[in-house]
């Protein structure tokens, strides 16, 4: 795996790669990041990923999966990911930071185009609002929402509560305090002072949410 | 609501609140961001937010919620978020864009602080390297997946493949071709063609979606 | 016709057409240009092309010829052209100043690219090295000269000559002292103070060129 | 041969004389792109071509042709081309940004001035706003132009068709699909999917490339 | 003690104290500025206070005392101090230059938040006013004047003039012409060419030194 | 009165003269600074105060006392200080932010010249060491110190505990927990929980507090 | 006479053309400088001198004197001077800071160049090394100098003391104290405290100078 | 000699002093200026004339005669002139490019302030304007004019044409063509083609170039 662009985004998403043991190689411009990072990815180095001798002497070429990271620099990003995809790099992934950046990198023939700084907006927003202690959202529709659980279905078992009837939303897990989640069964009881996991539809877990 | 910087972070966040519903002034030092997002948010007002006197103006004081969503400068997000926390408003949310920022936001006493680039990057670095279709995490080890099912669990009753014991995972919803999510029961029998969301601790969900 | 960036490429490009009376929209971002052509085009606008709405706003989507003449901004060409083939335009030239540019113009799929200082610099190579007076060349290896002829074809007709055989040229015009060029025929006699204009290969009408 | 300045035109023009075997001095100020050049030119050196040391240490005083491809930075353009006036050099060609730029170099002894940017500005014009395929003039109304055959002159030998008296245009060679271009004669019979190259007076060939 | 920023107030502040015999670690992102210092502090160090590591490497955090005296860069400032307080140094100092930015210090954690531009400000205004030689104010409204002795107490012993009755003030010490201080007893008999110095409440004070 | 130069030391000097009821004419360069202080100076004026022109307009010749209070720009303190010194302005104050620009300003001919910075940082310098609550010294070795007071002084008259003769001080005042200052006499009883007021030679009071 | 580039240089030649009654038309870029000088020439005007058009509408191209004195924005300074000349003005006349600015005005057909810098700094030279009160040469080794007369041409005629022939120099002048200028002749008796005004060859003139 | 600052005019200054076999120390900041003139001057030295450290290294406090020909930089030639005075320099040199320069400098202690743009300006007027070949005036209204002679004063000796009571002025000298100059006595006989040198008040002269 290749991931080009070690600021915040690039940074974070190699060193978890690299946790999980997957091989990355790190590229960026800037010297002091690649130092800070050589320690901990397979390989960081210094290079100007928007000339094609350097990503040929690093045999980018080679690679499958490639990730442009760069970010603030409109135009080292497009030229960066020019360059992959004239390899032929099948699983290009690129970071936009702007809808006209996320426009031009889909027409280079980038597959996979990331807005994090939207994404996380949406996600906080939802958080800024109102009671959830965290939320995730897939683009279909679909969330996971932590909260406080309602008086509704506390000190019963999940069953007898019929949430998903009620609420149009399922619970996955329940976390008592001081220790790890455990997925809900029917016979789940759970307790004021618990947090609970729930899925389903965005706006049923977001009203579920509210509940008192 | 007050969100203060409309950047990519801030003007997402914002929108979304605007579509629920939210009642949201938008500061912002840049004319044509005010102007863009003028129809869609209930006030959109260009002011510099690191001048208290121009946040009394607008009433940012006698708000009990407020997002520093100011990323790029460090110098007016602290400005503001230290404005903000001498004003004695309750939740305060910041975007931070490095740990030193981070921690600086929460000496000053804001409550929330949150890592756009740095919790995207840790997210799509699961979905670059494997095999899933999308991914997202709590802070506490628990995830939820979008993955094609691997042929082990297909044709059968949930119930019968027994994933929780043997995956260590949940499945909560899955989606056929052409329709939306509907909610995984015992009886819910996958196909092939199926999208799968699973529910579990991330490394089990993570090893589930890798399976064939 | 939309003509986008109007400096020196684009400039001469757009009088050249209004010359022949096409309709021409020129657009550029330095009021100062704008206004020196603002008498000699149809219209002659100042607007930042990097906008979709500022290119909506006067109506850009609904020409199906356009040309990017943005030359030192790569980024500005890059979004500029990236918005015409979003629009749809059947006919989209525009100008590269580098391999890279033109790469990245050809992804995004703009069907038409020019180099004006690299295709000038090779012309100009063949005049500053030989006895040519003027050259040009087809990318298919077919170059017209402009060229004092050699002694061996004078004061005989070009029949005699046998120029096409000895010399792989076919001599197409030539201009007496004083007057305008007059197609040659196979009776033209050549005389030694008149320019000939001969076709053929490249490497044919180079020598040609060089015979005394 | 000297070359001052290996931009996209000085370097297009220096390897375009390099490829016929000229010798060329190749000078610019940025050790990169001489860099770039060194294993393509003779000699490729990095000095800064205003000084009249650094000029004479590499023997351009003895020069007896240069070129001038200096481009954007019109002090250090005229400044070269001063010197080398200065030292009696015979054929000094120089490439202007503006009109400006070509009078001032003309007033301070240049024999030849080329405006890259206004010639291929020109030349695309003919060819974004007509059906030819490829176009180029001399400055004495002269132009060669490659486009595809009127139906009016298919099938019937050249002779017949008349097109010097018909059209005022003469058809040089034309070429077959899949093929080089061979030199058309009275007897040439072209085809609909031919390609024809044709000469003559600039306004004659325009008019017959539109015909169908 | 480690002093941080080595400007004007740092240098001023370090010297004093190494001139009393104070270890003092100083601590400046300039060369030659920690240059020029090394001769006259313990330790002065070039170093970049806004790193974690850079601070640790010099043992920062072990210290229990620290001066922040970065001026002009606020973010420098803050970071800087933001660090010191996340070590848990009991007594940090730090110079702010505006209302501002000495509020985010004081919401950092800082002890002690110095205003040399401010606090010099307003005892300039009293010398500059007045007659007075020399003047300085605690907060507290108690101040220390430099006067010329008022006609009034002139040649009568101190206890005669009953100055602290009349005037509110109280004669701490006088010099005569070419001595220095001696301290003033109600013995004391004050003459023409005498300087006094006085102390008391800012106003009374003041009133005095306006005496003739 | 006049202030040239309205930033952190000029604006506190102005407004302390403003309190007490001095005329003051404010001259500042930036517009926003001018705005702030037109409620509180009698006139606050933007102009360049380095233009002669400009001065005289404000009458600024006519004044016998002018602060220049500019501090970052060297070259405007120093042309606004030649000009007010050709005036024949007879009161001339200057701050100095180096050696050389006090020496500058002293050979210019200005009278008085100080030192914010260097002179904050001497006097932060004790305060920083030592069990001092403030600390201000005259330029002639004589201070005056805020401190808590030694037990040795404690609970007996000071005549009795004969502070001059054994720690070279004046106890000049003391101040009781909640109450403002009073002057200390002969009879006045110290207790633990009073802060003191001591003056002397500098070595003498800071010893003093450095007693327990 | 026009005059472009109204600074140090340009500005004193026009006031002192003005003084003696010439018509001036003064054309510098910078507003203020034209708003100074307005009321001293006959026409003072804001335009951009390197523009045809700017020029044209002034009647530049109708005087035949012009004088550009503008000096450190070499491009412009050559951009104006090549419009002059295409206007063909007769006498142009154009100040050069250095030798290659100098040679490309001479190039360009500017007849007379003039070197401020360079003339004053020689002429200086002479005054600071030696007992001159004053000197100035011509090119052509022709200089004029004052100076204190030497002890051996005192008080006698200056026929008597033969200065031609003895110091190759002849006394021009003659100045009492309190007087202007006389004209030497035969009879001249010089006195010790008159100054002498000499001409002569540069080394002579120098040479009588040092004497005493 | 030390002359600081080598530009144009220090560089002119130094050339000519090290001509006639002054010893000269040049000093500069710019290390490629010092290289050109170390091989002209006694001692070229690339140092930081605006810290006092450096001059002494230098020995500069040991010269009597100093030139500070800092130009542009007003603020280093306030600097160097500040310390050269300081160092109780006998005779200090400096020049100024505006009247407030000159004035501080006269204020800081400078003895001989020069203008050379200034002095210039006026002398270039004169040539300007009329028809003399060259010019030049003390500041006592005394010049010397080189000029074409006049009709009225050809082919008689010069006691016969009294230039002296009818003109005002006196003749000098006279070159013949091909020759230098030579004394004029009463006996010279002036030819049309001769060019005179004359001297007298400043008036005079320049009305005895006008007569024809």
């Amino acid at each position: 795996m290749v991931v080009i662009g070690l600021g915040r985004f690039g940074r974070s998403l190699a060193l978890e790669l690299a946790d999980e043991d997957t091989e990355v190689l790190g590229i960026d411009e800037n010297p002091e990041v690649v130092q800070l990072l050589s320690g901990s990815l397979t390989h960081a180095v210094r290079a100007d990923s928007t000339k094609e001798d350097a990503l040929r002497q690093l045999a980018v070429h080679e690679f499958d999966r490639a990730v442009v990271a760069i970010g603030t620099d409109l135009e080292a990003s497009i030229l960066t990911a020019s360059l992959l995809i004239s390899f032929g790099i099948e699983n290009v992934w690129a970071k936009a930071t702007s809808e006209a950046h996320g426009r031009i990198l889909t027409q280079l023939g980038v597959q996979h185009v990331v807005y994090p700084e939207h994404d996380m907006g949406q996600r906080v927003a939802h958080l800024v609002r109102g009671r959830m202690l965290d939320y995730i959202e897939f683009e279909d529709d679909f969330a996971m929402v932590k909260t406080d659980p309602p008086t509704a279905i506390l000190d019963v078992p999940l069953s007898s509560s019929a949430v998903r009837t009620r609420y149009g939303i399922t619970v996955v897990a329940i976390k008592r305090p001081g220790e790890g989640f455990t997925y809900a069964t029917p016979d789940t009881v759970v307790r004021a002072d618990d947090t609970v996991i729930v899925a389903g539809r965005t706006r049923a877990t977001e009203r579920f949410s509210e509940l008192r």
